[in-house]
């Protein structure tokens, strides 16, 4: 950013050099669909070969999950101030279930819209209308999937989750004479535990039309936000994170939260929320739907009370309406509502340890109790529905009475509110709306099977989508790995997506490295869920990479890693000169003590015994390994 | 350090200053014993006053486990040139059944001694002679447990893991007129989920004499390690964690690994592991065993190979023998043997993804097979426990065949090694010759409880000591984390020691900051255990410190934590003020959002409903919470 830190300059916003970088050894790659303009990214990710001791076979590219949409293609334009290509235009406008309206539906949109001091901020490049539903019309994919229709989203995402995998295991047999060898070995995968998801082992179209007709899993995606990449939520796909942004009253400026947004998707947020409470949330928030390829989500409650100054009694149900049209109108794909904090149930809060931590959840409290009167959100729930589905916004559920610490976890308040996002649920679907559900929290390790079990029970296997939880209160500045080891645990009993959680959380704002370190920490741990579910294909990298460290492609390691940078710097810490990288022994044991060039000698071993398996690709070993030993401290070689 | 980097001079070590500092708002205590002389450290972390607008209550002290030994406290006098005091060494000389030796009886370590071109590397402040079993006689602390003999060891442990638990209640009985709900709150916990522990409410000395009779615990303190302040090893105690370092030949010099050493016992390190594989092994060693106040472990077969110049094929009995008399006599206090690789294991390797990644498994496994011969830590096996009796050695008999890579997980090899450290146990058992099981490794998350289920099953609970496991392969330079996850979940099924993993793990040598990442990562791994067993009182400083969140006593909350320093970083690089310590709100929403003060009104309104427990403590607090909504954004405040 050139502007200075203090004044944000629409004319001169740039995009974050470093979230264009492409990813090393890394090519972006666009899979076919059934009609020209599906076309559907992923990223390969290319390797060496194996070293001629270790059997010297190519080593096909293993294809990645790619969240970055096209900012990590070489071939793409990408200026900020001019957004992102609509590729889903087509598809939407071809369904012919909408219409382009003249003007924006929102007064305080129109207001914004119109206020000259606000130009300077203002987001330059969309010249496009807002599109709504024709009257009487439903536009959410759940609709479409009730009518038994596959839409170019479902396909989307059914090309998407499969990752290539039946490719890849096609360029292992023709990689050479130990082909369907290479095959076995590097798609051979645990099976897995999955308590009752039902995952098949291709993903296909029609598969993902029933998974959303059942209710069972979302794709998030907003008519008016037609820039984003189809994806999908729900337990039998591959586990999903989300990585939250936004400014506060005391925060950061719109470039620094595109920044955030750019360098979340890199690096793997599946989804983003934009939490801004600051100044200026509606032209933040128009800065980022427009430049993300990823759903992105807000809390609706936020920018009301900013409406009201602050004042939670203030709030009414038209200001809320207004805020959910103008926000859905920018194209906001999933609305956290926090309509299951009942009257009856905010009492049940008083002997807490931490009361409600929710923002939302004690916003919503706070009004409940100012007024003597149910919740708005829950008397005008059916309201809110009609607007999602004119749409195609989702619901998030929100946990608005989530515990705060492990003293509050899975009381009365939570489950209680438990139950009635699961009788909202219902309503919801009776509008062919699709729902996610919000889950906590702070949460023991041994209760969060609880918390999953009660979800997929009362909410009919909605998709859960939880905060962490946090496995423990007494690691502040090491609370990503504190709720990591809660996520990947609530991901392998079936939930489907996680909200990542920062080291700064409960101590500030996340900044650039912290929604990295969050995003990689939520990314393993959804792979961890995957793993443990048995979702097929889920090994292949972890076979790969294994591989490639096996035999010592330190480049083929870093790179298949989840942050190439960061393997890369840590190793070059102790081991900095480039021949290194072919070295056979890293800086850890040194050259008389590494295990792995050992067990060359045992395979040879092996061998010798009449091992069937593993004769073929010792064969010729034993004199390598002779020489390498021989080779004593000048072990490293240029390959 | 004020030599230089590439010289260690032993006439100019110092303490590493940040070591000693002390601990912010803590004392060190000790809690005396039966006897004079038995006086058990711990750390309390002192708390300031509940602000008026929330009760005004005094917070007493809160007691946490404590393994920095004297470097934290202030009456102590550091000098690493002469070691720490030795605190057991009247209740090793009293029992009568130990004697003095003239000499070393390593023929090594007389050689070393005597070598003057390692005088200015030499720990100069040893004064005591090596000391070992009378002829026939029995050291161990199982063999005394066996005999119904409660040894100042045992009852030192006991007061260790009860933490004052009960003088916290009472102290909060009597911290005013709501002092039983305080106490009540304050030590609350979720009953937990122990596969079968024993876990009881109290910790008595009978109990841990109990535990290391039947071999379900261990105590490592080897009788030339005075130095120690005894820590037990059980699943029926707290879950504790151990920290490796050690230089290789590329590595770093003694002073860096003393530094390393004080350390990772500042933040929670309960024992260290020595892997130093590089020059001066012996030397680094004295170094660290003399200023360790806990357990030492090494692996010996590294530095039996360092004397046959690497070749595994070299290495004898003899020297192997010598090796373990040697560090026996500095006073190591457990030593991993991978006396399960058998031969018979050593070709299901060879298919493996990564075959032999254990150093100490891959010597012997060269060995085996460049011999053809039965491993000689297997066939001498009653030989080692006949040393390891005789110095109070602890076993950790080593899985030198554990898996890799997440392929390799639970396969025949690691399966079959397992059993026969099951049967190796039941040998040194019939020695009275302490024992722990290594073990794996990388395990995806739902194959970690098989693992656990078969240790306990065929090692009859011996304690498992296993290396996180890491849950997927795919994060290098995130390792801490893939195990963090593996390794809580291990420790709430069982598990007793967990190994850390730092983020330089596959990748270099952990330096100083990574050596705190990974203790500070595995002591909340271990605290998450910890709760999710249900083990007594776990939960007394999670609700301290929720409670402190939740009354924005930030110092409180920073100081509670596992890094005080950390937290404070990371809340001042947004709101630095020394007022925002006491500001109701923090970076992330602002004054205006801030969902903690919202739940005062909450509070408030339930106590309207009449809810008797919370009339009490809200009393009054109305008017306050009306005050200050209506200070707004000139929320601080000072106390």
């Amino acid at each position: 950013m050139n502007a200075p830190a203090d004044k944000f300059l629409a004319a001169s916003a740039q995009v974050d050099s470093a979230a264009i970088a492409p990813l090393p050894n890394s090519r972006k790659i666009y899979v076919q669909g059934s009609r020209p303009d599906l076309r559907v990214p992923m990223r390969e990710i290319v390797q060496s070969d194996t070293p001629t001791g270790f059997g010297g076979e190519k080593n096909p590219p293993v294809t990645v999950y790619d969240c970055s949409g096209p900012y990590t293609d070489p071939d793409a334009q990408i200026d900020i101030r001019s957004g992102l290509a609509a590729l889903r235009a087509n598809w939407i406008a071809e369904r012919g279930d909408t219409e382009l309206l003249a003007d924006l539906s929102s007064e305080f949109g129109r207001a914004r819209a119109a206020d000259p001091r606000l130009d300077e901020l203002r987001f330059p490049g969309l010249q496009r209308q807002p599109r709504r539903a024709k009257a009487g019309a439903n536009v959410t994919q759940m609709h479409y999937a009730r009518r038994g229709i596959i839409t170019p989203e479902m396909e989307f995402v059914a090309i998407r989750e499969n990752l290539k995998r039946q490719e890849y295991v096609e360029s292992l047999k023709r990689s050479g004479p130990t082909g369907e060898k290479m095959a076995r070995l590097l798609t051979r995968q645990h099976p897995g535990q999955s308590f009752g998801a039902s995952i098949p082992a291709e993903i296909t179209p029609e598969f993902v039309r029933s998974e959303i007709a059942r209710g069972r899993a979302i794709i998030p995606n907003n008519i008016n936000h037609p820039e984003s990449e189809p994806m999908i939520i729900g337990r039998n796909f591959l586990v999903k994170i989300n990585a939250n942004i936004g400014n506060s009253a005391l925060g950061s400026s719109i470039n620094e939260e595109v920044d955030k947004m750019t360098w979340a998707i890199r690096w793997g947020g599946d989804t983003v929320m934009d939490l801004s409470t600051g100044k200026n949330i509606h032209e933040t928030r128009e800065w980022i739907v427009r430049n993300s390829p990823v759903p992105i989500g807000t809390v609706p409650i936020y920018q009301a009370l900013e409406k009201v100054n602050g004042k939670a009694e203030d709030l009414t149900w038209e200001i809320f309406k207004d805020t959910l049209i103008e926000q859905a109108e920018q194209g906001v794909d999933y609305f956290t509502i926090h309509a299951g904090v009942l009257l009856r149930y905010v009492p049940l809060t008083a002997d807490r340890m931490t009361g409600i931590v929710s923002r939302g959840g004690s916003i919503m409290a706070k009004w409940c109790l100012a007024h003597h009167q149910e919740n708005f959100l829950y008397t005008h729930f059916e309201e809110i529905c009609e607007i999602m589905k004119a749409y195609d916004v989702a619901f998030s559920l929100g946990d608005g009475l989530r515990p705060g610490s492990i003293y509050d976890a899975n009381d009365e308040a939570q489950l209680g509110e438990l139950k009635t996002l699961g009788e909202l649920t219902q309503i919801a679907w009776k509008h062919d709306v699709q729902v996610m559900i919000e889950g906590p929290g702070h949460v023991p390790l041994h209760l969060i099977k609880e918390n999953m079990d009660l979800q997929l029970e009362q909410c009919s296997e909605a998709p859960f989508y939880t905060l962490g939880p946090l496995t423990t209160d007494i690691a502040p500045g090491y609370d990503h790995i504190t709720s990591g080891i809660g996520a990947a645990t609530i991901g392998w009993y079936g939930c489907a997506m996680l909200c990542y959680v920062t080291p700064k959380e409960h101590l500030g704002l996340p900044d650039k490295d912290d929604v990295k370190t969050g995003i990689i920490t939520y990314k393993l741990a959804a792979h961890a869920a995957d793993l443990a579910k048995g979702h097929p294909g889920a090994q292949i990298r972890d076979n790969a990479l294994s591989k490639a460290r096996f035999e010592f492609r330190w480049d083929d390691q870093f790179n298949l890693g989840l942050d190439p940078d960061k393997a890369r710097e840590f190793h070059d810490e102790t081991l900095p000169k480039e021949s290194a990288k072919v070295a056979h022994f890293c800086s850890m044991c040194g050259p008389h003590f590494c295990s792995m060039k050992i067990t060359q000698d045992v395979r040879d071993f092996a061998a010798k015994q009449g091992l069937a398996e593993s004769q073929a690709i010792e064969k010729g070993m034993e004199v390598k390994a002779i020489e390498f030993v021989k080779m004593g401290a000048e072990v490293y070689r240029q390959v």
